[in-house]
């Protein structure tokens, strides 16, 4: 049977290795493995959202509200903006995919930084849409400029990052939004937030807030999710925040039920209890740190990051080795050879839990 | 900002009216409601799935093995095949969407019969398909063939719904073995099994089995759901079953961690009480026999079923009247005008809420 030829250039996104795989494979104790691999928050979850799922787990039969009505509620006082504003998705990412299969097409190219969120280039090839990443792997705003300008009949998309997975930069708003004013009102710009609330807590100069996003551009749309601060990652539910005619249009791709009951639950109360986001930006900052201090003692480079993980380059060790190494001792972190770069990412963890992986890494590198 | 233009054709799906709505609209207490309105089990979650969720409601900050090895483990041992043939999704939804939107494309069509599941239609247009319907409401094999031959160059999917949502009706394992038979190796023909064990329960001759089928048919893809008759309708997981050839392809599509990992839990935990899924069964069909004599009793039309609901047609009166009346006493049905029918679809629910529908329509039909 033969396939759209979209299909041929598509690989699949790979994600980071789960605790299961090294109890299988290593027969390591769960409870001794230290996953840093894929941003989780280090906290676990939070105790009023656990609760909260445990109390409807004979619920699990029903389909949820598909209107989303109490969750958009919450989001839009959050906001200060109108719940038709708001999509809820599985996840960012699905609210991202929603964003290209709307806009992006054969004809078209969406425009990102060199090494960014890998799933902007997977929906990009799934529509058959081109990819033009800048040769900068961190965001360099003077060079999507010159990108746009020398495409600007093509590129339909823009993805900025901030701050940007895996790599952990971030720009100032007042940057961004002298970038996004020079860019045609055709062209969509998605402000991709998953890790802005970590961003706004380090520097304030970072922080974009949505509601003045969106006034400001009406071709902007902001993305974030509740997988990283408010630590649900394994609910998947994100959205994404824009005017309200061009949520109406990305809506017409949301199939009905895209969240679980459960997840929709969750996320109402994860909202409710900023307590537990605080304690997270709080410790991740003061325990980031640490790795700075290793990367500096040893001559590594590191990116100076206003996410919820840092990216440490390697000189003659390579990457992957020191991972698979890692793994067999029951630490997960996120080799990003894959990306081009002989680097790792590691997600911030709890105190106890970066000392050893620094610990293991002076073993390494000594 | 304009969007891709097979988005002006389209419209959101009409989802089923969530308790909260009526108890938002209405007042009313959300234990007195009876919602018979979206084939949810009506014994709820089983009790080894509600148990097992509450144990892990502290991991949802945890993404899902995104493998989903264990999963696909327990469904290739209930199935008698591989892993390597089977894609999950988040509902039987998603992996339909990943059907169309791998093979059908603005050249092509898709084939489908005259009443059956909206979201063929939908993912359709998403791609700027082109819909081909029988002009015979139920699946009518024979009207198949006709506009298959007519539009053979251009109809890329066919799908078969067994048995039908929303209308009940299935066609035996034999005239579906016979009618793929005569379809090209190159269609994709979707055998859209949501329902399809409590068509297997009512008559063995109705049993389609994946493992026989795609053996029979490369071209085949066998789709199921654990909304329905495993009861985790809210937890949103589904899976396509196919040859390993048709499946590396459309997990191109599959974003990662499109389930929860509450919902993969679920799931494994599902599969594993097969005791909650018989009392769903012999209670569906006890129960439909009360709708059927109250139909017989009134002189309305209904369609024999092989699912967990049942569709009853009036004659003078109207459907979104009654449902509407209905609604009004905490009573949620199906009105189904939206698909041109003046009939009513209601799940099968428990005993005393089948005698309560069906004095609140004697009541309003005397």
């Amino acid at each position: 049977m033969k396939f759209n030829k979209n299909l041929q250039n598509l690989k699949n996104y790979e994600a980071g290795k789960p605790i299961e795989l090294v109890v299988r494979e290593y027969g390591i104790n769960e409870k001794d493995v230290i996953k840093l691999a894929s941003n989780e928050n280090p906290f676990g979850t939070s105790e009023v959202v656990s609760k909260g799922i445990a109390e409807i787990s004979n619920k699990a039969h029903l389909y949820p509200d598909d209107s989303y009505f109490e969750l958009k509620d919450a989001l839009a006082k959050k906001y200060n903006i109108d719940v038709k504003n708001i999509l809820i998705g599985q996840g960012s990412d699905q609210v991202i995919e929603y964003c290209v299969h709307a806009k992006a097409n054969e004809n078209s190219a969406i425009l990102t930084a060199g090494v960014t969120f890998a799933m902007y280039e997977i929906y990009a090839k799934q529509v058959g849409a081109k990819v033009i990443k800048t040769t900068s792997q961190t965001h360099d705003l003077n060079e999507f400029k010159e990108l746009y300008n020398k495409h600007k009949d093509e590129i339909s998309i823009i993805f900025l990052c901030m701050p940007n997975n895996p790599l952990g930069e971030c720009i100032s708003k007042d940057e961004i939004y002298d970038f996004i004013a020079t860019i045609d009102k055709d062209v969509m710009v998605v402000v991709d937030a998953a890790y802005m609330d970590f961003a706004s807590y380090k520097d304030t100069k970072m922080q974009i807030q949505p509601d003045d996003l969106i006034k400001n551009f009406q071709n902007a749309i902001f993305t974030a999710t509740f997988s990283k601060s408010y630590g649900l990652g394994g609910m998947r539910v994100g959205y994404a925040i824009a005017n309200s005619s061009v949520i109406s249009e990305l809506a017409k791709l949301r199939a009905p039920f895209n969240i679980t009951t459960l997840s929709l639950k969750a996320a109402i109360l994860a909202l409710s209890d900023e307590s537990f986001v605080s304690k997270t930006m709080k410790n991740n900052f003061k325990e980031m740190i640490k790795y700075e201090n290793f990367a500096k003692e040893f001559g590594l480079e590191y990116i100076n990051s206003y996410t919820n993980f840092i990216t440490i380059k390697f000189n003659k060790e390579n990457s992957s080795q020191i991972c698979q190494n890692l793994l067999k001792k029951g630490i997960i972190l996120r080799d990003l050879k894959s990306y081009g770069l002989n680097a790792i990412r590691i997600t911030i963890g709890k105190s106890e839990q970066n000392d050893k992986v620094i610990d293991e890494l002076r073993e390494i590198l000594k």
